[in-house]
Order: structure tokens, then sequence, then C-alpha cells
């Protein structure tokens, strides 16, 4: 049996000058609440604050990070509590699931999944021994106790991470009722924000793109038809998210260029295109155009936009077909940023009312390309290292190189982008120990005095996502 | 004069913490016997086990990593003991080549080359100064001496290494004589085991494919004009090498896809290719293919596949015309691993029969593409740094990427790769040490204890490639 | 308000060990003189001696990187001075400009341009505070107030930093007539060399490129509407240079591969480029083309050629209409050198006249691509961290990656390539205390003696550039 535990100076930098340079800096960071956003949590969890119901349901099946590293193992994504969307076999239930994590825990060695798990064990499950297969059974069952305390509800969970403010990532087809729910809910004073997400209506590549705008029409009351109307409905569902509080958009389609496309041939274009027509080049251009498009609509309503570029999902097409997405089989691919932007930021880049944030899987364009084009652009912000590079070596790369290219100030802050409500504790919490770790040898190495880097670790962990996200 | 010593912390991390820890992991490793699952070595020299003929020929001519390093000082190749293929001028002798390496000794610093010639120097060949133009008769003297002598025969080094198993790179084409020969010989406990390496027979553009395809007919028996017996007499090769002790395949042709190839076409083209015929698109299309077909034969007779891409060989032409390959002129190039393995994996990346080692020269692969990609399919992993980054800092840098994205468990394990038999020992010896300094900073950074850190350092060094590799 | 001081130990890195032995190796490299042989400075500053006028726009508008900085936090470029080429608007003057660098101080943390900044704010203009809004009118006074004292004028500057030798960047069209006053001049004993940078000659897309041609034929009397007498023209100017001193050419055209033109199609070729005519493709071949005409005169003149290649300048089109060049939006793209220059190597990489400094800002290729070229071809150097790369961590990062794959001894040794005369004697001492920093954790770890270090630093920051660049 192994202990768990949660050293006091886990992740600070090894040298006892750093080391203590890093302490002082943390000590001024971690009582700071957290704000959170950027996730892609469900905001009926807030609503009905019931108990989880499963632990491994929690901690495995539903973090596609620890699926991932488990199937790598050989596990079969059954064994993981993964269905098949057409059932002809069963997923195992949580107690087995829980087993293979036991049996795979030396695997997930060195990763932040890791990390994540024994702080959200130690923290929240109360555990005291490192999971292994001579303790599964007694570790899931003392899990699933510990789930059903109310201090594991999710309002609780809330609560004990300090939340400010945590935002959702919603569809524009999302009528939001629940976060109007949610805000006029007189018992409980958290902010739970929705985040405009339009994917499904910008990317003619999307299955059921024309079902999409049919219901967009429907929602909106707009014909959507027509490009002019479709862009209408757009901007109406982006007046009413942000009436309920939304602050900023998010994009995640695959982009090659920036370019507004002619206006006499647009409206054409759109109508072959909601019709499923139009060539997989004109697909593209399309999408090209709409991020112009919501950069644009950005600049009149202020809402933050971000974008996240760079991951082919659903790798292996029978296997999302078998299972669907978000299990795990998705990768980084190459974007070339200077050369994709140049038409959008030539547009807005300069523009007063726009914030766009950038978010990357591929570390190489942080010193190449996100650090200059940042370092220039008013309303360019550096987005946190994100998925694959959320973890600490590859953060404090980033920040050591964002840092160098642009200055820590260009950076948006940390978003934990999470679909575990558990994990949001524990990756504030790394994060905020490597960047002060970062500072820390800047510190020492005389290159940043130490009320100046108490200020730059104050302001990426809390007060700079704050205020440029508006939230 | 400047003494040689080998310093018993030598490349362990600076700093009194971490180098106690990176100390104490080093011992546990040290002593474990070495695996060499890959390397480039003759057969030949085990069987006769007869001197090498001379300390310059054997440390800087066969290296091209050494010719390299010395050709960029000015140093013409006739003048590293490197002969033109049509012998107009005569490459000079061993005691000359050593002169060059003694004259330029100091422009090897701060490269690995320099880190293993100074093992090497000092504990195989009993030198305790550094080469210098002072010392060049000198050392080169004492270097042919111990040459001479049992300790430096090749069995006596494989026993001194603590070798537990070599393998050889060896063409389909090859009979396995040597192999055989040392398997049932009594006098000698070494293990030495082919690898298929197949490059000329998959590469139509591989001078001399039509007569390997002819030499692969006549060595199998198997008739080789047509599509379905070329696969058998590859698969019949295979089965040889099996018997004959081989457990891998290694994989170098140059490769942009995996995409199989359309049934109905590949009698016709495979007859035009083996006729020297056929588009270079057509070339590629059809090694992309091949892959494809090694994978499918590795999932049924268990050979682990080794693919070894992004080398551009022989850069001048007309120097490879005139000098032969291998001589320090080939260079990294990108490959888009995402993209290039997605039919492969798609295919087999689930398969429980199947296992991939993938290597890179380009090290920016290992965060964005190999790390994510080995964290995901069971049959995956990472390949050691290869090459230029068989190094210090670049096998530290792969240790980070690779350790949060994949995890270490899918580190296929440490390979020398080696062509030269003396340096073994001393790469070895620096990648436990670049391992155990990376172990060090997650153990003094309270992320892994020093238990689980010992356990990795081991199954990296030894555990893992000895089962992976199934030797 | 914060003292603004410069800590004897600042950028060394921290460690008790590791700190006292790169101080050792900093002693040994901080007394030598300076050579800067690639910059961007005017050579008439130091013939007319004068002070210079405003220390705002001598610190800031002038220096496009921290223009950027500053324009990246929403200062307006007018606001930093930066004046309308059609002057519809006044650029504001050098105290609010001022203002704005002290707003925006907190802004420069962990940028090179802030150590910069410090290192000149302190030991030329005598802060003992940091800039801030506080005393921003005091500490601008106080700067002018300097300017204009002798200690601060062009000449002193030199004597002060110990410069042994400076080269300028100049047109082949320049007559070099304030390099042949200065060399004359009895009453000044500095160095002030041209260098020959012929992209407005050899790129047909640049605006002029006729009257460049035209502009070229007055000044050499050859006829420069033939391809001949263009070449023997451009030749003529090379000869013109060495004889005012200049041992360098350099070169920063966009490139994307250096394949020699069919000599049967060049006259036409030039013929109709000249015109203004041409594809696009047909300028892309012709700049390669023409990089291996300059590698080729090269090889006979012996000036040692530099390429900076990489950089995408004038992103937004608007703004550079408006504001003009070198206002900070100038980003890195991406270059492939291993396939864009395997032509020109192929034919010069061994030639014993070449020598060839590669410059990059995409860091991805030191390990993967100039590291593996310059550690075999004798004529190929790698070149300093540049622009966005100049800067401590990724020094460090480049050293890393330079120094395993090919040695130290292949660095070309550091160029500041500044357009700021106070910023000389910063840039050189970050960058040596960088250097000794590396090289201390070699020695640390056992990797390189101190004496083998000591002359590794003292080569890469005085020795090597001096002879390599023939200073």
């Amino acid at each position: 049996m192994r202990p768990l535990e949660l050293h006091p100076n886990r992740l600070l930098p090894a040298g006892e000058e750093q080391r203590r340079v890093a302490r002082q800096l943390f000590e001024a960071v971690e009582p700071l609440p957290l704000v959170s956003p950027h996730g892609h949590l469900d905001a009926n969890l807030f609503l009905h604050n019931e108990p989880f119901a499963d632990p491994a349901e929690l901690l495995v099946t539903s973090d596609h990070y620890v699926v991932r590293l488990l199937h790598a193992q050989g596990v079969p994504l059954e064994a993981l509590g993964i269905g098949r969307k057409e059932g002809t076999s069963q997923a195992v239930g949580g107690r087995q699931v829980w087993g293979n994590l036991c049996e795979h825990w030396g695997a997930l060695a060195s990763t932040p999944s890791r990390l994540w798990l024994e702080h959200e064990l130690h923290e929240l499950f109360g555990l005291r021994e490192m999971p292994s297969p001579g303790n599964a059974d007694a570790t899931y069952e003392a899990a699933c106790d510990r789930l059903a305390t109310e201090e594991l509800l999710p309002r609780s969970l809330y609560q004990r991470f300090g939340l400010e403010v945590l935002t959702t990532t919603d569809s524009p087809l999302c009528e939001l009722r629940v976060h109007q729910e949610l805000a006029s809910d007189q018992t409980w004073r958290g902010r739970i924000l929705p985040t405009y997400r339009p994917d499904e209506l910008v990317d003619p590549s999307h299955p059921g793109f024309s079902a999409s705008l049919a219901r967009l029409a429907e929602l909106t009351g707009i014909e959507t038809d027509g490009y002019d109307g479709y862009l209408e409905a757009l901007r109406s569902r982006r007046e009413a998210f942000a009436r309920a509080g939304a602050t900023a958009t998010d994009h995640g389609v695959p982009v090659t260029g920036t370019e507004r496309l002619d206006p006499a041939e647009l409206a054409g274009l759109f109508r072959r295109l909601s019709h499923g027509g139009g060539s997989s080049a004109e697909v593209e251009a399309f999408r090209g155009h709409m991020l112009d498009e919501m950069a644009r609509m950005a600049c009149d309503d202020g809402l933050v936009m971000q974008l996240h570029v760079g991951v082919v999902r659903d790798y292996v097409a029978d296997t999302a077909a078998t299972y669907g997405p978000d299990i795990g089989q998705d990768f980084p691919t190459r974007t070339d940023y200077i050369r994709t932007l140049r038409p959008l930021l030539s547009r807005y880049g300069d523009h007063p009312g726009f914030r766009l944030v950038l978010y990357t899987v591929d570390e190489t364009t942080f010193a190449r390309e996100i650090g200059p084009l940042v370092s220039y652009f008013p309303a360019l912000f550096a987005g946190a290292p994100w998925w694959f590079l959320d973890a600490p070596d590859s953060m404090a790369r980033a920040f050591s190189a964002l840092g160098e290219t642009a200055g820590l100030a260009k950076l948006a802050g940390f978003v934990d982008d999470t679909r575990s409500l558990c994990g949001i504790g524990a990756r504030h919490d790394l994060a905020r120990r490597v960047l002060c770790g970062y500072l820390s040898r800047l510190v020492c190495e005389h290159r940043l005095g130490i009320d100046e880097a108490t200020e730059q670790a104050t302001a990426f962990a809390y007060h700079r996502p704050k205020a440029l996200f508006k939230v």
C-alpha cells in the first residue's frame, strides 16, 4: 500500500532558494477565488444539485483524458464504461471500471490526469492510499459513500472551490432555460453563465447543418433560408446569450483561412450549402468567412471571441460511429496561425471593442506565432495551454515562450476547460503552482522583482481572466 | 594536457537535493543488464570474434555521427578514412584519421558523440588524457595496443556491457546463416537476433528493386512477378526470420500516407512498378500500402513493427555517388504522423496482436503527435529519441513531452540504434543517467514518489523493452 | 516607487553551485571587447556624432520591439510617435510617448526589451527608479538631460561599450561615402563597416525593382538590362563594398527554393521581370536562383553570406501603407531549410571559400534542421537566435538544441542585430550571461570541464564571430 499524500510544496521547483520564492508567490495566489470562464459542465448539475451517481462514471468514464490513458493500456472502451451507441454489448458497471483504474494506476504516472486525480481523491474523497488492485473494492466503496454526502453535491463543490463564476459551453440552439432558472434561484448565489458556441451552425460539414438552420429559424422567428436572415438569426441568439449573462463565444471549427467571401456570391453559396451542396473547398471557405462574421459581430456586441483550433476529432471513424465522440481519440493537427488569421486580424486586430483569445494544442506556435501576434495586436490574447498541454512542464514551456515574445500581460489567464466538476480545484491549483514556479525562476535570476512577480501571479490567476472575460 | 575523467555524477542534475535523488535512482538502474533490441552491428563480429583492426576506423570512420562533426570542421572525407567508391584517391590511414580527431576534439564539445567517446576511451581504451594534437600519436598507439587484447574482442565487449540480447538489422534477402551459426555455437551464450527490414523490397524507388524481387523469388521458391506471390514471399521471409529468433521488423521508407490501394488495381500496379514503371505518386502510394500490409502481417505473426521515418538521406547526390551512404549527410524532414498514420491506425491500432513503435527525429512531434497517439492506441509505443535527438537535453525534453501527454508507461524504452559496438555501454549509461535526472525532478517536485520513480526507471531501462520487444 | 537596480548576478542561474560556475565563466567573458558584425544603425550617427534628440524617440519610437509591445496594450501608433506617411494626423511628442512607456512599463515584464531598457536606463541614463506614471515627467527630463551630455554621443557610446567593430546594413545602391569618410577620419579610431544587402535588387517583387536596376546601372556604369550585365553590376558593387571594408552580405528575401534556373531561359525571364512582368512562380524561382548566384560570388570574393528568412513583413497592408515598415507588425513564418537549401548546399556547402550563416525565427528548426545541417557542411554556421528569439530562455533553448546536434563550435557567435545604439551593450551583456548560464549547467553536470567551458564562452562571445565574419 502506498500512501496518498498532497505535499504542500508539490509542483514547486526543487532548489531551496527558488522553492522559497515560489512558495511566497503561491501564498499570495492560493487564497484567490477561482474564475472559470471556459468549461464544459452541464448547468443542470447546479440546478438539480443531486449527488453524483458513481465515482467511476464521474472520474473515469466521463473524462476522456482518463479514458484515453487507460484504453492505451489495452483496456477495452466497454470496460471503461463507454457503451455502444447501438447497444449490442453492455458497458461494465462502476465497480469494474474503478477496478480498471486501480489496475492501471501506475500507467498514469507523470501525466497531469494522475495529479488531478490524486488531488481529488485526497481532498474530496478523503482517500489516504493510492488506488491499487488490492484496495479497489475498498476505495470504490469509500468513494461511493463520500459521493452521497452533501459535501460533494455540485453546489457544495462550487463553494468549496471558491468559484466566483463558472461558464458552460452551449449551442446557440440552447434556450438557456437552465441558466435562467439558476439566475433567478434565490437559494443559491453561484454564477453559471452560458457561452455561445455556434460550430454546428457555421460549419456546413457538421452533420445536421440543415436541420440546425431550421431549428435556428424556429427559435428566433427569423427565416434562415437566405444568408441575411441566417446572419440576423445568429446575431439574435448572441443577444439572447448576452442577456442570459454570456460574455464570450467559442469556436472550434477546422479553419485554414479567414477571408471574407465575395458578397455577390454569398447568397447563392449559402443556399447551396444549406441544402447539403457545395464542394469541400466551398465548405472550408465558408467556415473561414463565418469566423470573420463572428469577429465582426463581436466588435459590436463585445462578446469575447475564443478560438480553439487544430484538433482532428473522431480519428477512427468506425470507433466514433460505434461509441460516439469524446472518448479520447482526438488528436492535434497543425495550424498556421500567421497565415490563417491574417485577413481577420487585418480587419479587427486593432478594433477597440474586439477581444480574441487564441488556444492551441501545438506548442511550437507559442514562440513562432501566437506570442508574436499577441505582442502586436491589442485585441489578441494568448489562451492558456490547453488539453494535451494543460500539464506542468508544458505550461512552464508556454509561460517561457509567451513571456519572452509577448510579455505575461498578454496571457488571458488560466481556464480549466473541464468536463469534470471535481477536477476544477485540482486544475487551478496545479496551474497556479506551475505559474509560481516559473515566476520564481525569473525572480531568482533577477529578471523580475518579487513585487512585480506577485502582481503577475495574481493577475494571471485571477484578475486578468476576470477582467478580460468580463466576468 | 587535460585529464580524461568519468565523474560518477556525470549527467546527473546540479542541485544537491535533485542530484541525491537522481543518484539513488541511478543506483537501482545501473546494475541492470542491457537489452539492445535495435541496432546496426554486423553479426559476423560475434561469429568470428576477431580483434578490431584500427581504433580510428572503429571510432571515427565507421561512425557517421563523428564523421559528420569532423567534416563540419573542414576535414575532407578522405582524411576521415572515407574512400571513394571509384578509387581515384586514397583515404588516409588510421593514424592520420586519429590525428584529425585529436585536432578537432574541442569541436565535439557539447555533443553526445563527445560524451560517448570519452566514456569509451576511458573505460575500454584506458586513456586518462583528453585527445589533443600533442598526444595524438601516443593515444593512437595506446588504443591500437588495447584493441589487440582479448578484453576488446567483440564477445568480451558483449559480456562486459552486460548485454542480454542484441539485435541486428537485416534485409529479408539475408539468409541468416551467421545468426544460425551463432545460435548453435556452444562456446558462447550471447544472443544475437536478426530484425527484418524490408525497405529494398517494398520501396519501388529503391535502386535494384527488380533485382531484389528476383532474389526474393529465388530465396523463397515463390514467384514474385505477381502481387500475391510477392506478398507470400515477404511473409515467408518473416517466418524464416521469426524462426531464426527475430521478434521485430524495422521500416525506414519515406512515407506520406498509409492508405490501402484498391485490390482491383494492385496487381497491375505491382507489375508496372516491378518493371521500373509507375509515376512517383504511384511509388509513394505503393510504399504507404505496403506499410499497411506489413502491419497486417504483424497482427498475425506478432513481429513488433518499428517505424523510422522523417530522414532525407544522401542529401548531396554527388557526394553520395562518390563516397556512398552513411557518411553523415542525412537530415531530418518533417512528417505529419497524425495524418500519415490515420488509415493504418484505424485498421490495426486496437488490434491485440499488433505493436508499433514510432521513432522520430523531429522533436516537435513528441508533444503534438506521437505522445497523443500513443496515449490512446494500445498497439502504439513511442520509440526512444533517435539519432540527432539521442542526446542528454533532447532526451530530457522527450521524457518531459511524452511523460505528460502519454505517461512514461507508453515509452518503448531505450534502444541504442548504434553501428558502434564500443559505444553500446556508453549510450545506455548516458540514457539511464538522463532518465534518472528527469525522474529526480518529478520526485523533488513531489509529482511522483521515489518508489514509483524507481519502478519507472527500471522499467524504461530494462523491463519494458525486454517485454515489449519480446526479447 | 520601485528601485531600478542591475543585480550583478542577473540572468545567471539559480542554485548555488551553478551560479558560482556561471559567475566564474562570466568573469572571463565580461571584459572582452564587443564585435558587432550585424546591425542596422545609420553610419551617419558616428560621422556627425551629434546628441540624440529625444529619449522617447530613441528608446521607443525607433525600436519596433518596444512599439509592438506597447501597441499590444492598446496604445495607438501615433501615441508612440509613429507618424502617418501622409500626415493627416500628428504623432505625439517625446514627453507623451515617454508617458506611455511609463504607463505600460509593467506590461513589458518578462520580455527582453524590458531587460535591455532597464540596463540602458540604469547604465546610460543614470535612472535609479523604475519608470512609472508617477515619475514620467521627472524621468523624461532626466533622460533628456543625459542625452545632451558628451557621454551619450554616438562615438562615446561606441567606446563605452568596448566595440571593436560595428557593421551597418546597406543597399548595393549606397555609395558608401559615409563609411569612407569615417574610415579616413583621423579624429576617431572606431571601425564602421558596411554590409551588402541586395534584397531590392534580387527580388523582382520589391517595389521599385526596375528603378533600382536603373540606378544600379547608373552607379556602376554597367548596363543592367540584360542578365549578364545585371550580374556583373551586382558583382561590381560587392567589390566596391569589399574595398570599403565590408566582409559580409545579408539576404532577407522570401525563399522557397534555391534551384539554378536554366541558362537558356534566364535572359528572357530577367527581361520580363525587370519590366514588371513574370508570374509569381517566376518571381519566386528567380529569387531562389539569385541566392545561388550570391553564394557563387561569395565563393569567389569571400564575403560571408547571411541568410535571414522566415518573416512575413507588413502584415496588415493598410497599416503598412499608412505608417510604413518596421513598426512591429512583422511575424515569423515557417521555412523548410532542409528542402529549400538543398540545391545551394549541394553546390557550395563544401566550398572552402564559402561561409553561410543561417538565422531563423522558428526555433523548431534548430534541432530539426539548422543544427543537423551545420553539423555536416563546413561552410555553414548557425546564426544567433534572432528577433523574437533574442531572449534569455529562447537563447538557452537554442544553445541546448544546437550544442547537442552540432556542437557549440558551429555557432557563429552573438550578433545584436539592433537598430538601437544604446541597446548594444545591454544585448551583448544579456547574451553573454545566458551563454554562461548554459555552460555552467554542462560543467555542473560534468559534461564539460571548466577550462573548455571557458574557451567555449570566450569563443562564442568574441573570438569566433571576429574570425568567422573576418572582422
